[in-house]
């Protein structure tokens, strides 16, 4: 892509308003533009980003054997009513229309659980597993983490149906190992810990994958012998003590939730009789399980593991592009037989030939400019080529993580950026 | 995909309170659930659908230069009430945070008027063009038309912006034609006709795009000289002559509209103070243009369009699936040396290998269900195995458009799939 034909604009200043880093970058890297408290448009830049979050999670969805649907967001009051959940949901926001009175959804086990009733009525037709990526409401009173914790916001929400509790236990251990794999490759496996939680009435614990950052609302205490952690609701309950392999110190450190796991056991199929027929012929509920990853906050808590002084530092799974391509006039508009503009455009279309994302920075402002946007924006590769460079027949390349700036032939040039990529030619 | 790996449901019957055909076809076909009056779920088949509407709509829009991104459902009630639609707007969902009131965005003129200021500011830095698919929400009193009319529904809108009249006019005629390419590419192209609309007090007309169907709610006059239409609307001021060729029989057919492009001028950029600095510094208001297209509608409307009393016929572009592959076992589980179901595996993987997308009926049901079952969900063409045709070493083919059923050697059955297709090999 080309500068001068993307909608990108940056900011050396961040909004007055946004406290959170993640708003601050991802504002200033002109990825977002806050509508409201909590309520972000995601722009061009920010698009291809959270594409690549939505498809990396899609990939693992599907390899655990999800199939992807749509639920709506408007939702009646009788099935909220059924759960009990319109009085007790505090976050519900809520709306009429005539006589008829509609929930916005902020989950949809009230949805799927009825749903699901179409394709289940015997132990045959189990285990069943759906999942969407579809756009949430809360209401929120503290809306002020930015991308970490909004009133609307995409969640990947992942029902499963099971006919015994072998078999939702033995899925859930599936899941686990699928979302450890969604955050290695969103960049953020290493600070993310899975944490036990309380599993409400139903059963022992629950999961929460959370993430360390100093932007975190949550506090977890990290057992570094297993590398488990557990939240701050039950950390009381077990006296302190590791609940994996029982060690008794733990560290606290604050981290913020980016996914979370769930066994619902008959929760939500009692309600609506959602049952099946045994070998036997006997009538039992459904268990469930549900797995959500909200998108948004995925974003904002990718950039505050990711970022320096200067900007954002994408891992190469999820950058916008992998490539800033810059260009540096010389004196003379000539070296050799080849400007400068000549070259970046031979070498913007060999790396697009070969997959490569990039973003030729083609636009008429300061080589300054330019550098400091593309440390901005967090572009993973820096390529630049001058007349110096072009002497030696070679471009200038630096990795947004590295001090390091390495002249690399023209040559070889595709093959050592797919090299840092990490993929084959 | 092997229908027992697969969510999906079928119906001898529509729901009692489906009135219109294309939600009676989607329902029993497994595409769509009803959750209330104009809200589906798009089932994981309908899913398939839907996504394959998108990308044909989202080419298009790319190759005229639009750039994607996401805006929020939530709107703050200033922005409509800049634009005096908080009160003139009927079927805007309203609702309350607090002391904070929002409307559930039926459109984005009042989000993106405003987002657009970050873009411009000098005549340099126009034209822009920006698009996304979103979930829209109107208040609708006739929902009862199936798909064709939602409470909910996914929309394109896409948004253009201009520095005067001639960049939008030739933009507006740009996008005309790009519309006519993605009804064509729909299966609908044959029977969508361009028709004039009323243009509001800023343009002298706007256009609908009408496809000709007994659903339809609207009724379009149609010159038969010129192809093209005029609505309701504006029909009496025309004195019932063809505003394109002045031509007077114009003949009536209902219609639904599937997309409509409207010159919007500056009736939001005038409320947001969306100027620019023209060559000589002058600020003048920005020219805005919108075009939108219902996603569901369009899904309905291929229903509507593409079907017989067996079910949908999907136009191949748009199909959940191309193949439907099903084995008739003979009296004996063996011919020759490989089984009936053998043979069916060995056919799904070489067309799945050629990137031909399969749905294997492997289910334990008559032969008869699985036909019945194909003709309803509509999958182009139809591949029967059977130990009588496996002694000619071949396959029946058969479209589901038309009556002849072909014996196709399995040796050549890649290319003739393929040519059926319209692809090569």
């Amino acid at each position: 892509m080309k500068r001068s034909h993307f909608y990108l604009k940056t900011y050396p200043e961040a909004p007055k308003d946004e406290i959170s880093v993640n708003a601050k970058l991802l504002s200033r890297g002109g990825f977002v533009d806050k509508l409201s408290a909590g309520i972000y448009t995601i722009l061009p830049l920010g698009w291809l980003v959270l594409k690549k979050i939505e498809n990396i999670i899609r990939e693992e969805m599907i390899a655990v054997g999800g199939s992807e649907l749509l639920m709506p967001s408007l939702h009646p009051k009788e099935n909220w009513e059924k759960t009990g959940r319109w009085k007790s949901l505090e976050d519900l926001y809520k709306l009429k229309e005539g006589d008829k009175d509609f929930a916005l959804g902020p989950t949809h086990e009230e949805i799927i659980s009825p749903l699901a009733k179409r394709y289940v009525s015997s132990y045959r037709d189990l285990p069943i597993y759906l999942f969407q990526f579809q756009n949430k409401f809360r209401k929120e009173l503290r809306a002020k983490s930015g991308l970490l914790r909004g009133r609307e916001f995409i969640m990947k929400d992942f029902y499963s149906f099971h006919r015994d509790e072998k078999g939702l236990d033995d899925y859930y251990e599936k899941m686990k190992k699928a979302y450890a794999r969604v955050f290695e490759r969103l960049g953020i496996g290493e600070k993310t810990y899975l944490t036990y939680a309380s599993g409400g009435s139903f059963s022992k614990y629950s999961h929460e994958f959370q993430t360390l950052t100093e932007a975190g609302e949550d506090v977890i205490y990290i057992c570094d012998k297993c590398s488990s952690a557990v939240n701050k609701e039950i950390i009381e309950d077990l006296r302190k003590s590791c609940p994996e392999c029982g060690q008794r110190i733990l560290r606290a450190e604050k981290a913020v939730e980016v996914g979370n796991i769930f066994k619902l056991m008959t929760k939500y199929s009692d309600p609506f009789n959602l049952h099946f027929a045994d070998e036997n012929g006997k009538q039992k509920p459904v268990l469930m399980g549900c797995y959500g990853i909200g998108l948004q906050r995925a974003l904002g808590t990718i950039v505050e593991v990711h970022h320096d002084g200067s900007g954002i530092i994408w891992p190469e799974n999820v950058a916008p592009f992998q490539v800033a391509l810059i260009g540096i006039q010389g004196p003379s508009a000539e070296t050799g037989s080849k400007s400068v503009s000549l070259w970046c455009e031979k070498i913007y279309k060999q790396l697009k030939d070969k997959g490569i994302e990039v973003l030729y920075d083609d636009r008429d402002v300061s080589v300054g400019e330019k550098f400091v946007d593309a440390d901005l924006v967090g572009i993973p590769i820096r390529i630049v080529i001058s007349p110096k460079t072009l002497e030696k027949k070679s471009v200038e390349v630096k990795e947004r993580n590295k001090n390091e700036i390495r002249l690399v032939q023209v040559s070889v040039l595709n093959e050592k950026i797919l090299k840092i990529l990490g993929r084959n030619g």
